[in-house]
């Protein structure tokens, strides 16, 4: 991610200076400039569409519990992605579905934490290995939370078009 | 928010089908094309940015809990966004700071909930009316949560570029 994606992607929704001003970031409270965080999340969403979901049978995201940005994000950052599922369940109103909860953990270059988060996916397969992709060994499981996957780390360089390394 | 803005956002970030190719999208789970719930964040963002976060003593957001998108947002839709204040106090660790939780909701041209979602903003000051701007009749809280402020409704038009209308 670098300094121009950072401003570009701020100055269309996110304006605070410490996001689109260099030099009032400098003096402000970060000691210099840092993504918005919504751009992070951004970026972890590509990385999980090109590497994690499963493009036949998502049906897109109810929304996220615990969203955390604990570690800013710098100019010259490579995000690495992680993904755990950490429930799955069949739809009770629809049988014929899934939910699966998937915790999301984002790193920099250093291994510091930028943003982590529980997503509740919605797919069209009641499967959970037809829900996500690559990495799954387990079946769709009751509804008791358990951890039954972990991603690789899943990289990225560069700017948002330059995200198309794959690992999984 | 129109189409255009819709699937160029979500080419870039979130190239699902139903964000960004409206002939696979009518055809669909949701009939149609919808924007990817990180567009509607950073569309949201950027109201908050402009009518709702003090510029001068803003440091940021934590995280948020309980992050939602119960109906999607679709090409045409005008988002209004309500800031409401519901608990606010002084940072432990840096008692010259403050920490001021916000629900945040965002509703279409229907008046139906697009998004939702409780936001941990870390403050400059210690005073809730330095925070946040233009509509909080109380001074900085206790730790004991509490509804004390609720915005006039935000609303914007058209793309992002044209969110400039200001109610607060």
């Amino acid at each position: 991610i670098d300094q121009a994606s950072i401003i570009a992607f701020a100055k269309e929704f996110d304006p605070q200076p410490f996001h689109v001003d260099p030099a009032a970031a400098a003096a402000g409270p970060y000691g210099g400039l840092i993504a918005s965080g919504w751009h992070t999340a951004a970026l972890v969403m590509r990385l999980l569409v090109e590497n994690y979901l499963a493009a036949e049978s998502s049906l897109g995201s109810a929304g996220l519990d615990e969203l955390r940005w604990p570690h800013p994000v710098r100019p010259g950052d490579t995000l690495r992605v992680r993904a755990t599922v950490v429930e799955s369940r069949r739809s009770v109103s629809k049988p014929d579905r899934g939910i699966v909860k998937t915790m999301v953990e984002a790193a920099n270059t250093d291994g510091a934490t930028v943003m982590r988060a529980t997503a509740i996916m919605r797919s069209a397969s009641a499967s959970l290995s037809a829900s996500v992709r690559g990495f799954c060994p387990v079946g769709f499981a009751s509804t008791i939370a358990a951890l039954v996957a972990r991603s690789p780390w899943l990289a990225s360089r560069g700017g948002s078009t330059a995200m198309r390394d794959r690992s999984g």
